[in-house]
């Protein structure tokens, strides 16, 4: 095993609820806190024991809103009291990212950044440890990095990264420029990304020199730049930090950091690509969870939930337990089943995206009590 | 409104859990004690207030298990203590009616009596009433009779009457000789019964002097018949009953009233039927009880559950909720979905069938808590 890269520190957004794993996965019991792979442990504690190599347990920030510490420090034991970095309230991934970034600045200027989701679940550690010190080599020279996903099928539920011209760089096997970011595409388009091989999948990892991400900011986002600037200057003092974030967070701009920097960084040239060969999946839906946790099986019934009293006569699909009541699933084909203390979910593999909506009309109903 | 039948007497046979509406339905909370309708009472309440006009609140007897009793008295107070006759254990239809009707012949040799299931749904009562009444005089006759529904569709769940001569009752505007009882048919089957005119659904209704119901039994079923006579000689005694109960009842043969009495009867010429011109439905399961509450509506979704917290979006089929749970449903078309506090079904009007299936599944795999 290699030792961890010395100037590196890792950043865990822990944020969204996951909204489209209603009822699973709710305001107080985000996605990113459950176990969504059957590892015995959070997504979140798995981003955590898959980045300690890379930095050492003691150089890896959450940030989370108040309503999670808890949990957080609860699922991650060894984290210091100043690598839990505390929203008052969601201001997207721009304000969150850069906030860490901010903050790490200041304790460190030369210190390397990178991001990687709470929720997300990958298999094939090394080969992510491997394009994470490739991306780290890229963003040494001054680089936004990102690792691109190469794809398995041509999924219309991710953005792609098209691949520009080959970048050489000492100490990484593979790198390029992002010629651009496209977003979800159709069917059609998706299967000639995949036949075209230079688009990857947009997986949401930055990896940057805190310096280089901030005036990446500074330039396309003035007013979030000063304002993160103005919090991290006040963060480590336990009496200003108070008032200055009472102060500039609630108006920070809303903004997610693809749109606030990673964008408009690739136009300039300066947003570089690592392929990264390992599985990776966003798990953004009971559609996406089925297909993880049956893994190639067909015609099958996957269930999560370690107690879960089934009783399955030619069902598939999914079923979510988390309540000890006996489950009977008779004949019901791409069935998603979600079954909770407060809350019931029904509905099929084809319809997984709507649950959105549902979280949406749930709300605007009255029943909040159950989000 | 006519004055009750002064010689009249009903026994409702409530016994059946009605194992296809699991998990709604089970050995506590036998079908006959549920609400299906939303008439906002029990199945055995609607069916003792359809039977009180005809008897009068004192003739009306209920043969029912043990642990029913209460839920029993709960339900119709007004019954008499008398009235509630108790089975130390099932033992199938024919000795539950036969040992009322000995009980009822003891206590007044000339009564006739009436069978009505504790757990059917019928509507159109005044039509119902016209009907018991014209059966009761042709029973006085010395016939047993059946009435049997006006089919108003093929249906494949019921068995059939076939009628044959007419006979001619003073006192009854129709009733024919029973030709013979059929079992459930396949549809093309079904489909020329319709056709045919002549073919009625067999409700499992029957109407008989007392003691003709007695000589049918004594001819066919010998040993059950003096089983029950010997019952009935010990019931009034308070002393004796226990003792003589202990003996006789759990050694009487399990047979359906169908085979019994009523097969053999026919084939004597001893049967008679009476058509009913009233719907009437045995809700036998959820394609039944969906069908039952919808009430012609078509790609709609049935909801059985007074305090139902639902959230619908293109779902049709049934939703029977008995908790407080947010329930949510998406695109689900035909779905049955049972939800209770301790067992949750989930499956298609198209395998409603199955669910008996389930609870035996449940009963050999250690989860009969449920059941």
């Amino acid at each position: 095993m290699r030792a961890p890269i010395k100037d590196f520190y890792a950043v865990i957004p822990a944020g969204g609820i996951g909204s489209r794993l209603w009822p699973l996965s709710r305001a107080d019991a985000p996605k990113f806190l459950h176990d969504l792979t059957g590892s015995g442990q959070s997504l979140l504690r798995d981003t955590w024991d898959r980045l300690a190599p890379l930095t050492g347990p003691d150089r890896i920030a959450v940030v989370t809103g108040r309503a999670h510490r808890a949990a957080v420090e609860q699922q991650l034991p060894g984290i210091a009291d100043k690598n839990v970095i505390l929203e008052s309230e969601p201001r997207e991934s721009a304000a969150a990212i850069g906030l860490a970034a901010a903050i790490l600045h200041r304790r460190d200027p030369d210190v390397i950044i990178g991001s990687f989701s709470a929720d997300h679940v990958i298999r094939g550690t090394r080969v992510f440890e491997f394009a994470v010190r490739d991306a780290v080599e890229v963003a040494r020279q001054g680089y936004i990095v990102t690792i691109g996903i190469t794809p398995t099928e041509p999924a219309v539920g991710f953005g792609y990264i098209k691949q520009g011209g080959e970048l050489v760089v000492e100490g990484a096997r593979e790198a390029a420029l992002v010629e651009r970011f496209v977003e979800k595409p159709d069917l059609a388009t998706a299967k000639s990304y995949i036949a075209d091989r230079t688009y990857l999948w947009n997986a949401g990892m930055f990896i940057a020199r805190a310096d280089v991400l901030l005036a990446e900011l500074a330039l396309h986002q003035p007013a979030l730049h000063a304002g993160l600037i103005e919090l991290a200057e006040a963060w480590d003092d336990r009496d200003r930090r108070g008032p200055v974030v009472d102060r500039i967070w609630p108006g920070l701009p809303k903004i997610a950091i693809d749109y606030a920097i990673a964008e408009p960084a690739a136009e300039r040239g300066r947003l570089a690509v690592v392929p990264g060969h390992f599985d990776w999946d966003d798990v953004g839906d009971f559609a996406s969870l089925t297909k993880l946790i049956l893994n190639g099986r067909k015609n099958d019934l996957a269930v999560l939930g370690p107690s879960a009293r089934v009783l399955s006569d030619a069902a598939t699909g999914i079923l979510v337990s988390q309540t000890s009541r006996v489950i009977s699933l008779v004949g019901v084909k791409d069935i998603v089943v979600v079954d909770t203390p407060d809350a019931l979910l029904v509905t099929t593999i084809e319809h997984a995206q709507r649950v959105k909506g549902v979280v949406e009309s749930l709300k605007l109903t009255g029943r909040g009590d159950v989000l």
